[in-house]
C-alpha cells in the first residue's frame, strides 16, 4: 500500500516506503504484548501526526535530532534487534525483548542450544557478509570503459549476487529445509504457517479485545503513549536523511515528504500494516539499480502483492536461523562505532548526548533514550544561549583616548542579558577609573528582545550613576529600535568607526574639562 | 528565623527575607486544603532545592524566566490574591481560592454583603492609596538643602506616614473595633483568636495525618509536585531581582544568594514556617529607611518575635475587612499592565509569552502558567537557533571576479545546519552557472558541533559534484579545526580579504582555462 501511495505523492525517487527495522523495534516495544491491533492503530496515528506536522510546517522539529543522538539511537536499536535474533540463530525459544532480559535468558537457556540451527545460522551470516563484499570486487580495470565484455558481465553478476544476497540465502535455505522435510528428518526450526493472501481493506481498529478487557480508543492511545510521536519523528528523520543522501545536493521538500509519509501510514493502516517509512538500505539498492522516478515503488508493490498471494505457502520452509542471520547481517552495520573518532576530533562534548542516548536506549527504553538524548542536546543549546562568550579588551582611539572594548559573541536574548550585564558591569568597575569609557561592540548582536532591552536600560542606568560613559558601537538599526522601546536615558550608539571616534573625543574633552 | 539566618549568610543588605505574597499564593494552591504540615514540608523542600541549585551552580536556570513571563506571572498572581480578598472586604464567607470559582461565588453571595465591613474596607483602601501618594508630596523646595527645618520635619513625617501606612490603618481599625466590642455592638467581622507565643523548634513533618489517611513523605512530596521546583525558582528570582534593583550596578553573587535563601528556608521549616524569600516591597522600605548591612534583619526578627510573644491578643480585634484592604492596596501595584506598551514597542512577539503566562496563570494554575510561559519562550529561542537568517548577495572581487556572498548570522549548531545547507545549495543552484564561486562569510559563526561539521562536509561534497567552487571566508581557526575533524575533501577557507581575493583569482583563472 505504502509503495503505491508514495509513488503518487512522494518526492524522492529512491525512497522505498515500507516496514523498517527501526519502526518494527519501536512498535514492538510499545505494544506491551497487547496484539497487532495496537500496531495498526500506531500506524494510523503516526500517519496523522506526520500529516499534521506537514500541514503545520513543523519540519524544523526533525532538525532537533542531532547527529550524535541519531547515531546513538540507531546503534542501540541495531544492537537490540541483533540481540533479539540471537536466540533464533541458536535455536532457542523464550519470551522477552528487553536487552538485559534477553541476555540473561540466553545464558540461562544456553545448554538447550540446537546444533544444526546454530551451524546454519552462523554459515548464513558468514555467506551474507562475504556476499556483501562481493560488489566491491571488480574484475579487470576499475573504469567500465576499459573492461572487456566478459569482465563487465562478471562484474554485473557479482553486483547482483551481492545485492540479492538476502533472497538468495533465504531461498537456498528454504529449499534445503524442504528437502529435509520430504525425507522427514528436519534438523531446523522452521518459520511455520504464514497466513496467505492479501489483507482485507477496512478502517484501523479503534478498540481492541485483550483477554477479558476491551480497550477503548483512548486507552489504546495512552498505552501507545510517546510512541505516537517518536515513531513519526523517526520515520520522517529516516526518510529525509535517505532523500538527502541520494539527492545530489538538491534541496529536499521536507513538507512534501511529511505529507507523503503521513498519507502512506494512514492508508497502510487500512490494510492492517505496522508503521512504515523509507529505509536507507533499501534506498541504496534502489539507487544502485538505477531507479529514476517514484514509479519504481509500483514494481516493488506489485512484487509484494504477488508474494503475498502466491508465495506464502513456501514461507513455511524458511528456517528461523537463516532469517535471523539475514537480520543480524543487515543491522550489524547500523552500529556506528566508527563515528566516535571524528566526533572526538570535532567536538568532544558531543560524545555526551551520543553515549547518553546509546546507553539509555539500550538499558531503559528506545523512545525514552532518544527523548533523553534530545533533552541533553537542547540543554547544551540553551546553556550556550544563556552564557555567551564576551571578549573584554583595552583599546585606544586614533585621538588617543583609551577605552574598554567589550564584544559579546551573539544575540542578546532573555537568558543571556543578565549575564552580559554582569560581565560589562564588572569589567567597567575593574578599571578603577570611571573616566574610561566602555564601548560595547555589538557587531554580533543580531537580535534582542524585551528582556534584553530592559537589561540594557538598567546597565546604562548603572553606568550613569557611576558617571562612567558607555556607548554601543556597530549597533544594527533594528536593535537600536528595540532598545529604544523601553526609553533608556543617555543611550548613546554609533554605527561606524568615525562616529565612535567623535563620541570618544567628546567624552575625553568633557573628562579633561571636569 | 529567616531574618536571623539571612543576616549571617545573605549578601544583599536590603533583602528582608520572610513570607511573601507570591510564595503564599503558590503554597496555598499546592496544599489542596491538606493542612499546614504540607506548607512546612514545602518550605523545607524548597530550601533543599535552593541549596542544591547553589551548590550545582544552576543559577543560569533563573535567567530562563524572561521579563514577559515574569510580568505575566506576577500580574496574574496579584489579581488572584486581590480576588481572594474581595469577599473579606464585603464581609462574605465562602470557601474556594480559584480565580473563576471565587468570582462565581461572589456573584452568588452578593446579596449577603455586610454594609459596615464594606464601608470599612473601601475606606481603608482609599486611605491607603492616598497615604501611598503622601511621600511624593514635598513641602518647600525639592532640594533638601534649601528646605527650612520645619519643612524638613513635615517632609520626614509625610514619608513616615506613607511608609507606615499599613500598620497605621490596621492599628486604628483595631482600636475602633475594640471600642465597639466594649460597647457590645460589633459591626465588623474580626480576625479572631490568633495562637500566641513562639512556634516550637522541631524538625519539619515528614508524614501527616489528614482525616483517616496518613500521608507518607513520598505521598506528601508527590502532592506538592511541581511546587517543589516552582516555589524555589520564584523565591530566587524575586530575591535576585530585588538585590539587583538596590545594588547600584554592583554584580550580585547569585550562588551566595541561592545558598542563603536555601539555608533560610531549611531552618525556617524547623519553626513551622511556610516558604520564605525576599520581597521587593519590603526591600524598598528597607532601602528607603537607610539600612546599610544585612544586620538590619536582626531588628526585623526581634520585632517579629516581640509581636508574637506580646501582641497576639490584640490581633483578635483587627477587622478582616481592613486586613483585606491592606493586602489589596499592596498587590494592586503588582499588576503591570503598563509594560504592555514598551513590550509592543520593543518586540511585539514577546507579548505572546506574556499573555500566555498571564492567562494560564489566571485560568489554569499559577505554577502551570509559569511553566507554559517558559516553555513558549524556550520554543521561540530554539526556533531562532534552528532558523538563522542567512543573507545572500552578489559581490565582485577587486580582480573582477563575480561571486555569491552568503552570510549566516549565527553559530552553526545541530538544529540549524541543515537549513543553512539548504539555503546555500538553493542559492548556488539558482545562479545557473556553476562557474560562479560561492563564498560563505563565517564572521558570525562563533561555534559549531559535530552535526554542523557533517552538514558542511555534505555541502562541500554537493558543490564538488556540481563542479562549483565553494569557500569559507573569515572562518575562525577553532571552527576550522571542528570542520576538519570529519575530514572533508576540498575544504577551502581563508581568514582575510587578500587571501579570499587570491583564492577567487585562482578559481577564475581555472574557469577561464577550462
Amino acid at each position: 500500500m505504502a509503495c503505491f501511495i508514495y509513488a503518487i505523492f512522494g518526492s524522492c525517487k529512491d525512497s522505498p516506503v515500507g516496514p523498517t527495522a527501526i519502526a518494527a523495534i519501536l512498535t514492538r516495544e510499545n505494544l506491551h504484548n497487547l496484539g497487532p491491533e495496537f500496531a495498526v492503530l500506531l500506524c494510523f496515528l503516526s500517519g496523522c501526526v506526520e500529516l499534521l506536522m506537514g500541514i503545520l510546517q513543523l519540519g524544523f522539529l526533525i532538525d532537533f535530532i542531532s547527529g550524535p543522538v541519531s547515531v546513538g539511537f540507531t546503534s542501540a536499536a541495531a544492537i537490540i534487534i541483533a540481540t533479539t535474533q540471537i536466540k533464533d540463530v541458536l535455536g532457542l525459544s523464550f519470551p522477552g525483548s528487553k536487552f538485559l532480559d534477553v541476555w540473561e535468558q540466553l545464558f540461562e537457556h544456553i545448554s538447550e542450544t540446537r546444533l544444526w540451527d546454530t551451524i546454519l545460522g552462523f554459515t548464513c551470516m558468514a555467506i551474507l557478509l562475504l556476499l556483501r563484499k562481493a560488489k566491491d570486487i571488480s574484475v579487470g580495470p576499475r573504469d567500465t570503459i576499459g573492461q572487456t565484455r566478459i569482465q563487465k558481465v562478471v562484474n554485473q553478476f557479482l553486483w547482483l549476487l551481492s545485492t540479492a544476497r538476502n533472497i538468495i540465502v533465504v531461498v537456498v535455505c528454504a529449499v534445503m529445509a524442504y528437502l529435509f522435510e520430504v525425507h522427514e528428518s528436519q534438523p531446523f526450526i522452521l518459520t511455520g504457517h504464514v497466513k496467505p493472501g492479501l489483507p482485507p481493506f477496512h478502517p484501523p481498529p479503534f478498540s481492541a479485545q485483550v483477554g477479558n478487557h476491551t480497550y477503548s480508543f483512548l486507552e489504546m492511545s495512552s498505552t501507545l503513549g510517546s510512541a505516537t510521536f517518536v515513531v513519526p519523528l523517526l520515520a520522517i528523520l529516516e526518510n529525509i536523511a535517505l532523500a538527502k543522501v541520494f539527492s545530489d545536493g538538491k534541496a529536499i521538500d521536507a513538507t512534501q515528504e511529511m505529507l507523503s509519509i503521513g498519507m502512506c501510514n494512514i492508508l497502510s493502516s487500512f490494510v492492517s500494516s505496522m508503521p512504515v517509512s523509507g529505509a536507507l538500505s533499501r534506498g541504496a539498492v534502489n539507487h544502485a539499480s538505477g531507479v529514476s522516478t517514484t514509479f519504481g515503488g509500483i514494481y516493488t508493490g506489485i512484487l509484494v502483492i504477488l508474494s503475498l498471494q502466491f508465495f506464502t505457502p513456501y514461507f513455511y520452509y524458511i528456517p528461523k536461523a537463516s532469517l535471523a542471520a539475514v537480520i543480524i547481517a543487515a543491522v550489524v552495520f547500523m552500529v556506528e562505532f566508527h563515528v566516535v573518532q571524528p566526533m572526538w576530533r570535532t567536538k568532544k562534548v558531543d560524545l555526551i548526548p551520543a553515549f547518553a542516548t546509546f546507553l539509555s536506549c539500550l538499558f531503559i527504553r528506545l523512545e525514552l533514550g532518544i527523548v533523553i538524548g534530545i533533552g541533553i542536546n537542547v540543554v547544551f543549546l540553551l546553556y550556550a544561549s544563556a552564557r555567551p562568550s564576551v571578549r573584554v579588551e583595552k583599546a585606544m582611539s586614533p585621538s588617543g583616548c583609551e577605552y574598554l572594548l567589550i564584544t559579546p559573541d551573539r544575540s542578546l536574548v532573555f537568558p543571556s542579558v543578565e549575564y552580559v550585564r554582569n560581565v560589562v558591569s564588572k569589567a567597567g568597575m575593574k578599571l578603577g577609573s570611571c573616566s574610561v569609557p566602555v564601548v560595547i561592540d555589538s557587531r554580533h548582536i543580531q537580535g534582542a528582545d524585551f528582556t534584553a532591552a530592559k537589561g540594557i536600560k538598567s546597565l546604562i542606568e548603572d553606568f550613569v550613576k557611576r558617571n562612567q560613559p558607555i556607548l554601543f558601537y556597530n549597533l544594527k538599526p533594528s536593535i537600536v529600535e528595540i532598545f529604544q522601546g523601553v526609553q533608556p536615558k543617555d543611550f548613546k550608539y554609533c554605527q561606524n568607526e568615525s562616529e565612535l571616534n567623535e563620541l570618544l573625543k567628546g567624552k575625553q574633552r568633557r573628562a579633561t574639562v571636569a
